[in-house]
Order: structure tokens, then C-alpha cells, then sequence
């Protein structure tokens, strides 16, 4: 059948559906388990908890599925920034806060790795089947230990060049991500503009020039894209806006709404929320900020600056404020459980399948 | 079979593989009958050409063809110029001009509508087959036009809100161009930048907005784009790339070897040579030309201001200021006749229909 194949024998899942490990609370256990108890795999994007969070998190997940799931880190940076750097993006950021009635102060801490340290020995604790790794690849001394749990390890890439990184420090198999996806770019060698590659583009040649397998990400939505990036030689997809929108999904009601909303030419890139380059529907956050992108301080430190003032938006229903991270495909997106857009692709797929059985 | 639709019905055609109408000398009599002859559409770029030299390549097709084929004409523009605006343009290029031992004037004469009226008539009277469009849609009057003469219609399309647009002027069906694409964006609603939406995301959306076939450009070298393509819902291709570097194109050498060596992240957008953001590979002169984007003259002013140099250049075998139009597929670019091409395009995807067949 069209979806067995080696990551789906090698994760043991039944469709070759990765639903993305998205941070900052869109992936609830509840979407997590859905997604693996459909057939596909879920992923818990651990980017932005705590060690607490992730464990409990985790074994959350455990309780509603017995089937294999993901989780994902971010591989942790540590800029440094200037106390003049950080004066300018507070005045910037000054007018949200006010128009917000935010008055605390935003502490900014020196960025350490020490999270992710304890994430991973959390991952390792727990046997958490899957981890894949985003912003950079993981170290070989990474991955070996991952090995030795038996954890499958997938990596992200959005260049061939990344890919072979990747192959190279030894993941299993890697996710390139076209440059249609919504949410942060995985780019970590060069400059993000220059690794804008579409999908339709960067899959194939990345195919031809790795030996592990390759998961598609960007602009998938339905049957369609999930059967196209298979042609196209991935061996599975991995789907972040169809399952933002999702029932499960704890991403914000204004976030999901403006997706549904959404047509092709809103997502744009933007660095303003955190610091790094990412695909979110345009406001007016991301409008007045354009000016100042390229002096802003650099992820993590922009995105804590903007942390309450995004918590803040929310719940003052001030989605102009708010980071709508969405891909280049918001008009197939859909209000609909994770269940029921795992089977409405697979039905798609099993169509298109037949109608080329038949044609020829 | 898999290539039998409305469009290669419509056209006439054995298999739904346009080669793009690309100007400025590549599609020469050779390839765009090479392609015919081979069952796809060829196209002769006529955007640049003179009223004689649109009539003598289109009889001159003829002669080596009897297959349908097309002709692309570009919508005409006449922005208008400050004298300021020449002279600093002039400045900047100035440099370019003295290492290639440039002396004569460039001449900028306001830009009219003339040439495509002279162009139309020929079409007519030529009775060519084929007609496409880009850089506007069609007015519904040359539409109308050329279907008294029983001409298909074509149109280029970045966004679904101009591919519905195109509908509405009564196109026969709509090229829409991924922003993968090589050579000069489409869009002509909005901002370029926010029409750069990536093929896997662009072909799904449109498909479900309009009633017309839609014809998949950017990012597709072979079979497997091909194939990807027609399941996103796309009833046929155009392909630039893939041509440029082929046996019968008439590009510089220095063109094709640029393609052939490159990789993804290699072309990126320019507006440098003619005013009009176009994707080709990364050298000197956008280089250098990058600051001045903003403040070029609009197209067609800007290409008649390095069209010496881009020439010169050509001639003295310096491909640093040449413009080397590519796709962001350049690694799987092939020196191959143009018929070997489309037969390795048709039986790779024969055996990718095969496999489905096998395994459903």
C-alpha cells in the first residue's frame, strides 16, 4: 500500500503522517495522542516548557495513547546581547505594552543550554519513542545517546546542505522544510533568504542527495500534498497548519480563526515575535515592527521581550498583536478533530491511488 | 492514461508539458518545435522580439513543426521615467559598463504599446495555435480577439486572486507560477513579495477557486514533479528551467553551465537587470546592484539600460554580470536534447504510475 514504507515501519506507525512538534502550547497531549491513535505520529513540542512541563506533558500523552509519539527540542542558542540592544526593543516594544496595560518589566536572562539538558534526560527517562530537533542538528554525542534508549531521532533541514548535516551526525531521517511552512524556519547554515526553497523543489533534490529518508514539510494540507510529496520521493510529511486548527489543538481561538480565515498571500516572514525568521499571518504586530527587524535581539531574547505581550493580547482578544504562525496553504485548512483530518487524507489518498489504478 | 485531460485535449497535445515562452533568445525555432515534436507545447518567448523577428521565428517554427505550439507575448507596461532616475540608474551601472569597455549612449525611449498590437495581428494572421500572456492578464477584448481566430488562450497567475482574474477575462486555462520559478514573477496585483507562494501551496488553492485547468510552473525538473503536480490538481506543467539548459535553447553557454553546476539556494530574486523581480543565480552584479534595488527605473526601462551589458558580457565570457535566469531545482538540470527530456520525463512517470499500480 502507498503508506508503508521505512518510516513508517521504522517509527512502527500506520500512515507516513508526522504532525509538527509546534511550541508555545498548540500541542496538547490530547492533539498529541490523537494524532498517534489515528495512525499517524504526534509530537509534543516541548520548545518552550520547562523540564516540569515536558515531563508531565509526556506522560500525558502516555495515559491517552499506547502508540508511538514524538518530541520536540530546540536546539538550544545562546547570543549574547547589549544593554543598548535591549533598551531600543524595549522602546519599540513600549507602545503594545502600553495599549496592553503591561507595566511589569520583562527580565532577560542569559540564554543557557541548561533546559535542554534536562529535557533530554526526561526523553531518555520516559522512553519517548520519537525526538526530533529543530534550529540546528543535533551533536553526534546527542544522537548516539538517543541511540542507546533505542529513541528515533529526526532532524530538520531547509537546505541539501542541512540534510547532510543531518545524515552526518547520524538522525534517522530528517524533515526539510519548503519554504511554503508556517512557524519558525529550521535554517541554521547560512542565511534564512537564501534557503527559501519550495517544497517542490527542495524535496527532490534533497532525495537524491541523502541516503535517509526524507519528510516533506510545507504547504501540505490534504491528500493531495501528503500523495504529491511522496512522488516527490519523502517517505512521510509532516503537517503543522492542518493540525493547528484542530479541535484538540491548544493553539489561541483568535489564532485558529484567523487561519481558517486566511488566503495564501497573508503568512509572511517575520522576525519581530522572537527574534528568527517565521511564517505568521500579517497584523499589525509584525507591520509596525518590520522597520526595526534587523536590529532587534536575537531568539530567545526578542521572543521573551514579547512573551506578555502575546499571553496579553490573547486574552484581551487583540489578535493584531498576537504571533499567527500559519503556512502558505490557509485555504484547505479546517475546524475539524485530528482523527478526522488523518482519515479524510488517507480517503483521499486511497482515491487518487484508485483513479491512477484504474487510469493508468 | 495519465497524461490524457482537458488540456492536452484542448491543445491538442500528447502530454501536459509546456515549455515556458521564456524571451531574450532561448526558445529558439529549434526547441519550441523540438517539444512539439515530441508531444509537448513548445513556446517561442516573443516578449523581446521585434514585429519581424516574431513573424519570421513563428514561420520558421512552422517549417519544422506541424504540431500545435505557442507564442508568449508579454503584456505591455509604460511607466514613465524622471530624468533623475536615468541618471543615477546610469551612474550605478556605469562601473559595469567601463570593465566591459561600453562607451555608446544607452538610448530610453518612452516604452508604448505598439510592438504587442503589431505582435497580436501576427498571431492572427499567422494563425498560430497557442497564445500565452504574462506580466497582466488579458484584456477580455485581445482574449476575444483571439478566439475569433481560434487561438487558445493562456494567462500567468502568482495568486489565486489573479488566476480568478484571468478566469474573468475569459482565458482557456491559467499558468500559475510557483515561486520557485526562474525568470520574471508573474504578479501583477499587489506586491511581488507577498505573491511568492510556494508551487505545493499555489496549485491546491487555485485549483479550488477557479474552473479552468491550471498549468503548474516552478520547481519541477522531471517526472516526479510532473506527477506531483498533476495530483495537486494541476492538468499540466510548464517548465523553464528544464529547456534553458537543453541541447536546442538558444542560451549562452555560460547560462546553461551556471545552471548545471548550481544548487537551490543559488538563484534568488533580482530586480537589477530589468526593473522586474526575476529569479536567477547570484553573481556580481546583483551583487553589487543589490542596495540600489528600490530606486531602479520600473520595466522595461531598467532592461534597456543593461542590455548592452548584458550582452558585452555574454561576448566576453563574463557570466558575473550576465543574467543567469534559474529555478530553485538547478541540480537537477541535464544537458539533453529536448526530446530526451520530455521521453525521460514521460517514462519516469510510467514507472511511478506502475509502482502505485503495484502497491496501491
Amino acid at each position: 500500500m502507498w503508506y508503508e514504507n521505512k518510516v513508517t515501519q521504522d517509527l512502527n506507525i500506520k500512515y507516513p503522517i508526522v504532525q509538527a512538534g509546534m511550541a508555545g502550547g498548540i500541542t496538547t497531549p490530547e492533539l498529541v495522542a490523537a494524532v498517534s491513535n489515528s495512525g499517524g505520529l504526534g509530537s509534543l513540542g516541548a520548545g518552550y516548557m520547562s523540564s516540569e512541563q515536558t515531563r508531565e506533558s509526556i506522560r500525558k500523552v502516555k495515559q491517552l495513547t499506547d502508540k508511538p509519539f514524538g518530541v520536540n527540542l530546540f536546539i538550544p542558542e545562546t547570543p549574547d546581547v547589549s544593554e543598548d540592544e535591549l533598551k531600543k526593543a524595549n522602546e519599540w516594544l513600549q507602545p503594545f505594552r502600553e495599549k496592553l496595560g503591561i507595566s511589569e518589566k520583562t527580565e532577560v536572562k542569559k540564554p543557557t543550554a541548561t533546559l535542554f539538558e534536562q529535557q533530554m534526560e526526561i526523553i531518555m527517562e520516559e522512553r519517548v519513542p520519537v525526538c526530533s530537533f529543530t534550529f540546528d542538528v543535533p551533536s553526534k554525542e546527542t544522537v548516539q545517546q538517543l541511540k542507546t534508549g533505542n529513541i528515533m531521532v529526526i532532524g530538520t533541514a531547509t537546505t541539501v546542505k542541512e540534510a547532510i548535516a543531518n545524515e552526518e551526525n547520524g538522525v534517522d531521517m530528517v524533515v526539510v522544510q519548503g519554504s511554503e511552512a508556517g512557524g519558525h524556519r529550521g535554517t541554521f547554515m547560512g542565511s534564512f533568504e537564501e534557503a527559501m526553497i519550495g517544497t517542490m523543489a527542495l524535496v527532490p533534490q534533497t532525495v537524491d542527495q541523502v541516503n535517509i529518508p526524507v519528510i516533506a514539510a510545507g504547504g501540505i494540507m490534504d491528500g493531495r500534498g501528503v500523495l504529491a510529496a511522496l512522488i516527490l520521493g519523502a517517505q512521510a510529511v509532516q503537517m503543522g497548519t492542518a493540525f493547528v486548527t484542530s479541535i484538540e489543538s491548544g493553539a489561541k481561538e483568535q489564532h485558529k480563526e484567523a487561519i481558517l480565515n486566511s488566503t495564501e498571500e497573508q503568512p509572511v516572514i517575520t522576525s519581530a515575535f522572537s527574534g528568527k525568521p517565521a511564517r505568521g499571518i500579517q497584523n499589525d504586530f509584525i507591520t509596525k515592527m518590520a522597520k526595526h527587524e534587523t536590529e532587534l535581539p536575537k531568539y530567545p531574547i526578542q521572543n521573551t521581550l514579547t512573551k506578555t505581550i502575546r499571553s496579553e493580547a490573547a486574552k484581551q482578544n487583540r489578535p493584531e498583536w498576537m504571533s499567527l504562525w500559519c503556512g502558505q496553504n490557509p485555504r484547505s485548512s479546517k475546524h475539524l478533530s485530528a482523527s478526522k483530518v488523518i482519515s479524510d487524507i488517507v480517503s483521499q489518498v486511497d482515491d487518487i491511488v484508485k483513479h491512477i489504478e484504474t487510469r493508468g
